[in-house]
């Protein structure tokens, strides 16, 4: 029998994920808008036999910040143009479930997953920025328990208009005239308290059932969400302890809902600076954080846990982050940096702004192939994790020693393919393929 | 100096244009879904040099009629996956007004243009049918000066977002670590009657300045917001005479909002079935209607006209189509079919169907390659048109007659391409790229 493999997911976030990173001599920031080289970066992670490329959507982000990985294509179409140049990874793309509607979501990603021949994957999302909230003309985000009352329902309005239309429902007898088996043709008639949908979708369901599901959340209404309805989460954590608790949490929601543990993949995000040696590691993840401008250091800093930080001394002694409450997002992410303060013993902000430039709250390992073949190995053989969403510190050059060093080493371990096991992205992922509700069962014989 | 030459699109209906082309031996329904047929048709239109191809959307459609163009992608996913396939053909994609919001539309169309390197257009429309306002909740659709004021509100919009970002505002200065030139920047800060939107796009604007502007409206807001903003307009016309009114009726437009009359191509639809010989070419047609039942012809009458024929004899007399009126489309296609009864003769229901089956409101040409050219000709030279959508009766055999016999004798004349003339849609089209208006104008030396 073959032994079980982790499931990876390259994260892409252009130019690349460390803060700094477009500054790096070999990255190419003037191309991210530019098909040949995203094609590129796409077919090295299918090389890499990688189940996935992921890409993440925040919009309205304050250009004044100077963020590079602000500015990016609208990700659901960059996804369909990668469908038409490659052949077996899948096509995550992240998409908000606040300012949209049902039905359009629904067409798109079916869209994907047929033009992909069944390797789409949709990263369902709340929109929680102001910024992004003004882009259609709300004063104020949707409130945290709105945000994830809404989104339940989007999703569930979405999976109905998938199923809408068998995928056996197209006869095609050009002989007899008929075209569609209407029996098989199943109208959404749905009144929530959210939407109001009638009709179907125009396509018949797609060849993975319907595309994947992936979802982010780490919240009580997050993860509740997904233990109802992702098929994959994307998430964060620092400790393989934390790890293992929010695994054997979310796992345990499954059977209520009358799943089972397999049916959702927990892949935390990683972000990975190797090297053949350690030393060189070390040294490019330092060259990286010296490019980082101490007052777009303490920007950043300032972004990442909404605690105003200008006019600080970035060699000066940490403030207590705690002071600041966000009631839409309860100080998860102060607490990973109180976290870090404490673990790590970090000093000053300069030192915290390093730390977390690069991951950007995500996990990170910096060494040997096999040192972080260890540090997957365990997480991923303790309940730690079914994969990982694996972040490269930059573009091409990070991704390329990713798929040069790690991978390779994570092969000879047995512990990730070596061929692509599956055309879709369900099958790799080992996911199996949905059942449409409205399906007549066939009958079996001798009842 | 090179003779005017006409633009050509390739409309693009799958299975086929005629409504029983799905039962013509060749055509192949069965891979409406399915890229590698939609690359092959791409790039046959492609070969033939046309300016675009274009891909109509309207949904919420009665699946109860069985009609196979009920059934369709996404148009926007499937010219972003296109777009990876192609090199220099143009992606005309339809997307509502009324279902959507301006900043989803803008970032859509932004990252179509910047992928395929400024080949990009949107085909914008409102919605007008209750089916596809019950997919969003909606009861009934908008009244048509409303949908017609929400779009030229919602295009108002769009161009703003296109603009917020100059093309230059990106320094990307790595040693100094500038990133972007915020005075380069300009946040959208609007409010209308339809929308409130503050904030910028997230990427700079596009190869193209911004993406082409298509309209297909000709009722008087039509024509009105056409003049406005749109730079192809897709129509439909039967005879010169109302062709040259049309033509005349818009370009007279242009000049109340500082536009020239080059600034915007207009191109009618023409169905076109092209043989060797006239007798090829005639007998093909008859071919198609001869797979059109009764009943699906009288149901494609009653929704082309918006009366209700269930129950009358095919074979018998054609009634008063003027009996019941619709408010939203004051009797433009039952004014059409009136026209054809008188013109042609016409005596029945079923002729009446078979003269419309194919074009479906648009012109119709049947002949050889020199007989269509002339009447192409005659359009072209007449001031009736700037060029033509042509509609294939049937996929891939009708588009590769044209592109075999009517492309070469519209090349032999000199009045078509024989090489693109540039890499962008907008060159091709000989339309100019449009000045951000948010951009400081450089200097004049010595003043």
């Amino acid at each position: 029998m073959t032994k079980k493999q982790m499931k990876l997911g390259a994260f892409i976030l252009l130019p690349g994920q460390h803060v700094a990173s477009w500054r790096y001599p070999s990255t190419q920031p003037h191309r991210t808008f530019d098909l040949d080289y995203l094609t590129e970066i796409a077919k090295t992670a299918e090389c890499g036999k990688f189940d996935t490329i992921f890409f993440a959507d925040v919009f309205g982000q304050n250009l004044a910040e100077n963020t590079p990985s602000a500015l990016k294509l609208d990700p659901v179409i960059l996804i369909s143009a990668l469908a038409a140049v490659t052949k077996n990874i899948g096509l995550t793309a992240t998409l908000t479930t606040t300012y949209n509607e049902p039905f359009q979501v629904a067409r798109k990603y079916s869209a994907i997953d047929h033009l992909s021949k069944g390797r789409a994957a949709w990263n369902v999302v709340t929109s929680a920025n102001d910024s992004e909230s003004l882009l259609f003309g709300k004063e104020k985000h949707l409130q945290h328990a709105d945000r994830y009352e809404r989104a339940e329902e989007f999703v569930d309005v979405v999976k109905k208009l998938w199923f809408s239309i068998e995928d056996e429902a197209l006869i095609i007898d050009k002989e007899n005239g008929e075209f569609l088996d209407l029996n098989k043709v199943h109208p959404v008639d749905h009144e929530g308290k959210w939407f109001k949908v009638q009709g179907t979708l125009d396509s018949p369901s797609t060849p993975q059932g319907h595309p994947v599901i992936v979802q982010a959340g780490s919240s009580e209404a997050g993860k509740e969400l997904a233990a109802k309805t992702a098929e994959v989460i994307f998430t964060a954590w620092q400790t393989l302890e934390e790890a293992q608790a929010f695994y054997r949490d979310v796992k345990g929601r499954l059977a209520k809902y009358g799943r089972k543990p397999e049916d959702l993949k927990i892949m935390p995000g990683v972000f990975i600076t190797v090297a053949k040696t350690e030393e060189e590691a070390i040294a490019k993840r330092k060259e990286l954080n010296s490019y980082i401008l101490p007052e777009i250091g303490l920007e950043y800093l300032s972004g990442f846990t909404g605690v105003d930080l200008t006019g600080y001394d970035v060699d000066g002694p940490i403030p207590d982050f705690a002071e600041i409450e966000d009631p839409t997002n309860p100080g998860i992410r102060r607490n990973l940096i109180r976290g870090l303060v404490e673990r790590e013993n970090l000093k000053t902000l300069r030192e915290v702004y390093e730390r977390i430039s690069g991951a950007r709250g995500h996990r990170e390992i910096v060494g040997t192939p096999s040192q972080i073949a260890d540090q997957l190995e365990e997480w991923f053989l303790n309940e730690g994790a079914d994969g990982f969403n694996i972040q490269p510190p930059t573009f091409p050059d990070g991704l390329n020693d990713i798929v040069d060093l790690v991978i390779p080493e994570l092969q000879r371990r047995g512990l990730f393919r070596t061929e692509y096991e599956s055309d879709t992205l369900r099958g790799n992922l080992g996911l199996s393929v949905p059942v449409n509700p409205n399906k007549k069962q066939p009958q079996t014989v001798g009842e």
